[in-house]
C-alpha cells in the first residue's frame, strides 16, 4: 500500500478507496478457498511477530500516545490507546488460541435427500469483505485481523488517526504473515489516510464491502448506522437489567447484582437498572444497597424504592433510559413478572437481561418473553462475552436482530450457501 | 383498520403509518409468545375460510381484474393478478401443509456448559415485525401471512393498488382467523391506502419494522434497496449458469441444460448462460443446440461457439449480464474450470449455478469456489426453491449474503438469542 500517496497534494481519495475495495474483493476470493493449515500458518507467524517485534510496536505506540497527549485527548482515550508489553503478549496469546478453534468454513450442515432425489445441504462460507471502523484501541487491529483470517474474510481496517503509527506497524506484520502463508497480502489492508472522508467512502462501497463493523463511541456508531449503504453489524447501548423476583435466593441475588454492576463499570454488559419484586423489596433492598454502596455505587430509586431507602436520589424517567457506564444504578420496585418484562421492553436496549428466581414457571416466561440478545437466569450480566460463551473470541457484540445477535465470533463472520448434489436430476 | 380514513381529505399519512407500525410492534410481542397450537389453529381457520369464501374472493378479484384491464395493464400483470378457484384451493392446501411444519420458535440449540459453570445455548425467536412490499400477485398476501404467523412475526402488507380489493378481502379473513385463535388481529395488517407515499414511510420506520421483503419487478426492488433504512431481504437478478465440464455425461448434461432453460422461462432460477469446456464443445454443442432449438430457444454464442454453430447470433458483452426470462440462452466455450469459475464470478448474480461433471476434484472445487446462494452438481438450476429444498414453503429467494441466502423459509424469518442458565454465577 503506497502510504505516501495518502498525504500528497494530488491524492485522489475516491480512486484510492476504490483500489482498496477492489483489492479486498479479489483477495477475498482467494482467502475464501484457503486451507485451514494455511490460515493457521499465517496466524502462527503473526503471533510470533508480535512477540519478536514487541519493542518496535511499543515504539510506534509511544509516538501515538505522545501525539494524543499533545493534542489534549482525555485520559480514557490515552488508556485505550496504550499498548503495554503485557497487552501485546496477551494479543499474541489470543492469536495462538485462535489456531486451536475449529475452522467454520466449508462445514456442510443438514445434507439430506429430498423427495426429488437431490441431496441438499448448507455450506458455511465467509461473508466476503469486512470493513472495520474503530477508534483508539490498536488491539482491535490484531483481534479483527485474526478473526477475519481464520474465517476467510478479507478485511479493510479504518482505525482512528490517533493510533495510526501503531496500526501501520501492526498492519505491516499482518501482511508479512499473510505472505508467509502464501495468502494475498491485501487480504488485510489498513486505510492509509487519516482523512475522515475515507469513512464516507467505505460506508458507500456496496460493490466491494459486504459488511461494516463499527467499534467505538456512540457518535461513531450512530454515524455509521445512519449513513451506511452497506449492511452494518453494530452494537448500541447496553442498558442491562437484573430482575430479582420474589422467589430468588437472597444471598445469591445480592452477589449477582453486585457483580453485574461493579465487576467492571464501563462495559456494555454491566447492569444499569435493578428491578425488585415488591413482595421482597423491604427485605432485599437494604441488603443489596449496603453491598453496592460499600462498593462505591450510588443508587437512584423510584418512589417505592425511596420509601425503603430514603437516603438515595430519585430516579427520573431519563434514568431508566441511561447507560451510565459508571458507579450508578437505577432501582425500581415492580409489582410482578409482567411489570418487569414490560419495563425491560420499554426501557431496555435488547442487550443482556437477567432474572434471579427459583420458580420454574417464572423463569420459563422470562427466558421466552424477554427479547434481548442474551437472556440469563441466576447469572451476572457480565457473562455476555464471546470467551465466556465458548466462541473463543469476539469481534464485538451485536444488538442487530438480523444475521447475528449477541457476541460475534467466527461463525458470525460467515454465512451459508446451499449445496445441491444430483445425478442428472431435472425438475418435473 | 378504519379503511375509510385512507380516502378522506384530512388523511394524515405519517400518523396513520405510525399507528400501523406501533400496532404491529405490540402485536409482535404477543405473537412471539403464542403457542404452536394457537398458531396452527389460526392457520387452520384461514385455510378453511379460503375454501368457504372462494366465491367472495373471486368476486373481489374480478373487480381488480376489471380495473386493471380498464387501466390498460399488460397481460402479464393480469395473469399474475388473477385468482382462479384452483389457485385459491392451492393457497388453502399450502396453508394446511404449513400446519405440519415444525414450529421453529423456542428451539434451543447447542445448550452446553462452559468452563465458568454457566450453561449457554441459543434460542430461536421471531425477527419481530416484517413488512412485505409487493405487486399484483394476491397469493403473496396469503403465503406471507401464513409464513409470518407460523414463525411468530407480525406482518405489514403493502400490496399493489391493482390488487387492493382482493387483498382487502384476504386480509379480512386473515384477521378473523387470528381472532379465532385468540391472537391479536393486528398481527397482520394491510396498509389501507393505495397512496405510494406509504411505501416511503414503511422504508423509514426503523422503530417499528425489523425487516422489509420486497417482491416484484426490478424497479421496485431497487427502490426499496436504495431507500430503505430498515434492513432488506431481497433478491436481484437470477443470472444462472450451467457449466458442462469435459468429463460430464453427455446425455444427462443435455437433459439438465434443457430443463434448466425451458422447464419455466420466467423464473429467477432459470438458466441464462451455458458454459461448455472446449475439450467437448465440438461434440456437445450440436447435440444440446438441437434439443434447445426444438424447444424454441434461440442461442447467442461466443466466437468459439459460433465456429461450431455458425447459424446462431453472436453474444455481446451485454448478453453475459442479462437475465432474459425468455427463450434465449447465451453460450460460451471456456478453456477449463478456472475460466468457468471466473466467468461466473464476473457475470453471475450469485443466485444459482450448476456443474455437470463426473470428476471428483473438479466438482469439489466448483462447489467450494463458486460463490452463489445455491451451488449445484449434476442437477437443474430449477431446483433452487423452498419446496424442493424441504423448507416447506418460501417467502422468496435471498441473494443477500447476511442473515439468509437462497430460499427463505420459516427459519429465515427467525433469529437466535443467547440463553444463559446459572446458579448464582458471578464473573471472576
Amino acid at each position: 500500500m503506497p502510504l505516501t500517496t495518502a498525504t500528497s497534494a494530488s491524492f485522489d481519495m475516491a480512486r484510492y478507496m476504490e483500489d482498496v475495495g477492489a483489492a479486498a474483493r479479489s483477495s477475498s476470493r482467494l482467502l475464501a478457498c484457503a486451507t485451514t493449515a494455511q490460515k493457521n500458518t499465517c496466524l502462527r507467524s503473526l503471533g510470533e511477530a508480535l512477540l519478536r517485534y514487541k519493542n518496535e510496536i511499543i515504539a510506534a505506540n509511544e509516538m501515538d500516545c505522545a501525539g494524543a497527549q499533545a493534542s489534549g485527548y482525555d485520559s480514557g482515550l490515552l488508556d485505550r490507546l496504550q499498548l503495554s508489553p503485557q497487552r501485546i503478549e496477551a494479543l499474541g496469546a489470543g492469536i495462538l488460541e485462535m489456531i486451536e478453534l475449529p475452522d467454520p468454513v466449508g462445514v456442510i450442515e443438514h445434507l439430506a435427500p429430498q423427495p426429488s432425489g437431490i441431496r441438499v445441504g448448507r455450506m458455511r462460507v465467509p461473508l466476503g469483505v469486512i470493513a472495520m471502523i474503530y477508534e483508539a484501541r490498536p488491539g482491535v487491529t490484531i483481534d479483527a485481523a485474526a478473526l477475519c483470517i481464520k474465517s476467510g474474510n478479507a478485511l479493510i481496517l479504518r482505525g482512528g488517526s490517533e493510533a495510526i503509527h501503531t496500526n501501520r506497524a501492526l498492519a505491516g506484520y499482518i501482511q508479512t504473515s499473510l505472505e508467509e502463508a502464501a495468502l494475498p497480502r491485501q487480504s488485510v489492508q489498513l486505510v492509509a489516510t487519516t482523512d475522515r472522508a475515507a469513512v464516507g467512502h467505505l460506508l458507500a462501497m456496496k460493490r466491494w464491502v459486504d459488511v461494516i463493523i463499527p467499534r467505538g463511541g456512540k457518535t461513531l456508531i450512530q454515524r455509521v448506522d445512519e449513513e451506511a449503504q452497506v449492511p452494518v453489524i453494530r452494537h448500541f447501548d447496553g442498558i442491562c437489567h437484573v430482575y430479582v423476583e420474589a422467589s430468588a435466593d437472597t444471598n445469591s441475588a445480592v452477589d449477582v447484582c453486585v457483580n453485574a454492576k461493579t465487576q467492571r463499570l464501563s462495559t456494555c454488559n454491566t447492569a444499569e437498572t435493578l428491578l425488585v419484586d415488591q413482595a421482597i423489596a423491604a427485605h432485599f433492598l437494604p441488603e443489596v444497597a449496603r453491598r453496592l454502596q460499600q462498593a462505591g455505587v450510588s443508587l437512584r430509586g423510584c418512589p417505592q424504592t425511596r420509601a425503603i431507602l430514603p437516603n438515595i436520589d430519585a430516579a427520573t424517567e431519563e434514568d431508566w433510559r441511561t447507560e451510565y457506564l459508571a458507579a450508578i444504578l437505577s432501582v425500581r420496585v415492580v409489582k410482578d413478572l409482567d411489570e418487569a418484562i414490560a419495563h425491560i421492553a420499554e426501557y431496555g436496549s435488547g442487550h443482556t437481561d437477567t432474572i434471579c428466581s427459583s420458580d420454574y414457571h417464572t423463569i420459563e416466561r422470562f427466558v421466552r418473553e424477554v427479547d434481548s440478545s442474551s437472556v440469563m437466569v441466576n447469572a451476572s450480566t457480565r457473562f455476555a462475552d464471546g470467551f465466556e460463551y465458548g466462541l473463543g473470541a469476539e469481534i464485538g457484540i451485536s444488538t442487530n436482530r438480523l444475521h447475528v445477535r449477541g457476541p460475534v465470533g467466527l461463525e458470525g463472520l460467515t454465512c451459508q450457501k446451499y449445496v445441491v448434489y444430483g445425478d442428472g436430476h431435472i425438475r418435473q
